[in-house]
């Protein structure tokens, strides 16, 4: 099928070619005129095909192809087409060329399918532009809220709403919940990791989404001169923050997969060279599958953070500012698609997602799945993000397999 | 000696009065208003004391108490006169007032001394003006270079050359050293530090400053996404640069005093939570009063840092940006403080110095001895620099029999 890589490098140069940014990469800001362009060149391709188009009230893009036993019962598949500033040429937007090329092929080979499927561009996913994320999925789920957006605004100072009026879009009616007719969800992603690089797999099966917690820790010593305090009169922050970094890391390996830990922050006080540091601040990132072991490596590390401020005798705080819980993905269709992957010979791994995505919020609402493809060096947020032609292929195998599975099976 | 203590606090406040920070303690920074009232209050007080008074071409303050015996000979003694922003009462000051008031006190008690005392108000030591420091001190020696200052500005954009000489100052002759009929000196000083608090002694005799070692060591790992890289896959600086850290303080405590080993500062890239963090950087300051301890410690850390770079398998570089040796006082002048202090039944602690002074510059051209007094909680550089007037008039009995030995004896 090398038309089929050749037609998805296409479309993922074409939609990326709106918003292309002379810094390198994309950047289609949401509500942004290469946001609103993206979405026109998707409903005419959409069209093209023949397939029903509409805009829902915030600019969710829908293209149905109508089913011919069950016309209220709907197979979705997509993704976000709003990119991170200097995105790659998949994170969102393959998702969606990867959806409409599966109908399209499908079509071309099997005809009307006996349910709906329909390709779905969401409106936004990565709250680059205004400090609010998930805002396409939510708003497909009905959980989004007018007050939440209502006074924010971007880093120019334009506001949401105004943005969101000026592309010809409003807010929906609140409390309205996910169209009934929607009966799954399948998304394809890049997978932003380097595990499918690594193991040599084309495709990647999630089962879940990982939950994540994320705590600041706060180490209060007592600031000296360098020079003048032996070692036995200190109170340093930055020797128990550094203790606590090793440890916290050496028990995240010990622990296991797919237990991740990442202290990514650290901010020192008065961090200058020649004072013993009195304040010590590093953030926590933990992610797992299961939320038994989120609390349980939590224990954990909460204990021997405060054994250690105990032996160094400096206050310790710990606070836990984010607690997302995991999301597990359809067994069925999971299963389903694992069976489909094996009938087509596809190259696949059934994996979790340690990095979130439009199907964390649709999931509660109706059965969901995903789809990866590898990220050539996990490489991600960035103009070197990509996969290979043939990796793309297999990919979009696998979410046919899929589709037909969901919409042309009784 | 009531008296005593009360002309020294009074001395200090007045003293203090020039420069006075409405945001607290005092700023009195080289060749400003504040500095130049400061300058022009001690000369007067000098001049009602009898003294012979000078300043230096740059604006070194002298007062001499001229010796009947050795008009040729002279004991120096004194501190410098600038202060940090929002300083204490006596960073620098206190060994200005303290040498002045001894010489009043020795003056009052036992008349004309054979060799010539001198108090001196050195113009400038901490650099906070300028980024130029021990600018005072090494005018006396003549190591300060024309060159060094001539091109450098204030924050503010005032040039050093132009403050200088709105002070009345100028540039002294180059290459002409240190006056001849200096044949000591010895300076007075909070110790900054908590070991004498610590061991409740009112004066510290030092033997040595410190030789200090700086270094910058960066750490060159992969950034990764938080949530997508598993704990096997990561090369992570933090991870690494913690245990690094870590393992360098606990072998300072091992190697024991005087070492001090400070990691003051720490900078990661691109230090956000979700990121595993693909460079790290932190600081160490290494201090010990052995030239061959420091040389040998650097070995004992450049092996650990290498060697835990190695198991990380990230890329390491280790920058040594300052070496200043140690500088012993003079052995001679020490012990004769030693043997008045206890003629004078003085409770104090033969010690080092783990901050630079003015005698370090002073030190390779003419005999050198440093006298400290306690500083509450070991504060400087803070308006919560504190020393009891106890100690103070303690400090002040030593330096007088220091000077007594000096300048009063064969």
């Amino acid at each position: 099928m090398a038309d089929l890589e050749k037609d998805i490098v296409g479309m993922l140069e074409t939609l990326g070619s709106h918003g292309k940014d002379p810094a390198g990469g994309i950047s289609r800001f949401l509500y942004s005129k290469e946001w609103l362009a993206a979405q026109k060149y998707l409903e005419q391709e959409m069209k093209e095909l023949g397939l029903d188009v509409h805009f829902d009230e915030i600019g969710n893009l829908y293209g149905q192809l109508k089913g011919s036993k069950y016309p209220n019962e709907t197979i979705l598949s997509g993704s976000h087409v709003d990119t991170v500033g200097n995105a790659g040429y998949y994170d969102g937007q393959l998702g969606i060329v990867a959806a409409f090329l599966a109908i399209k092929y499908l079509k071309e080979k099997y005809g009307q399918p006996l349910r709906n499927i329909e390709v779905i561009s969401m409106a936004e996913e990565e709250g680059s532009r205004f400090p609010y994320a998930f805002w396409g999925s939510k708003n497909v789920v009905g959980t989004a809220k007018r007050e939440d957006v209502e006074n924010i605004k971007d880093a120019d100072g334009v506001s949401f709403v105004d943005a969101m009026r000026e592309c010809g879009f409003d807010f929906r009616e609140e409390n309205k919940g996910i169209r009934e007719d929607i009966k799954a969800f399948v998304e394809m992603h890049n997978e932003q990791g380097g595990v499918l690089e690594a193991e040599k797999k084309s495709v990647g099966v999630v089962t879940s989404i990982v939950g994540q917690r994320r705590f600041n820790v706060e180490i209060g010593g007592q600031a000296n001169h360098a020079g003048t305090t032996p070692m036995g009169y200190r109170k340093d922050a930055v020797f128990a923050a550094s203790q606590m970094i090793y440890e916290i890391i050496t028990e995240a390996k010990k622990y296991g997969d797919p237990l991740v830990t990442t202290v990514g922050q650290i901010e020192v006080t008065p961090n200058v060279v020649n004072v013993v540091p009195g304040k010590a601040l590093f953030t926590m990132d933990i992610r797992h599958t299961e939320k038994s072991a989120l609390v349980d490596f939590t224990d954990v590390v909460t204990e021997k953070i405060n054994t250690i401020a105990k032996e160094h005798g400096v206050d310790v705080s710990i606070d836990m500012w984010m607690d997302e819980d995991p999301v597990p993905m359809d067994e069925k269709i999971v299963k389903l698609i694992e069976e489909s992957c094996d009938k087509n010979g596809l190259n696949y791994k059934v994996m979790h997602s340690g990095a979130g995505h439009d199907s964390q919020v649709l999931a509660p609402h109706v059965p969901t799945a995903m789809l990866f493809v590898p990220s050539r060096d996990g490489i991600s947020h960035n103009p070197a993000e990509y996969t290979e032609p043939h990796d793309l292929a297999e990919g979009v195998k696998a979410l046919m397999g899929a589709l037909y599975e969901l919409a042309y099976k009784e």
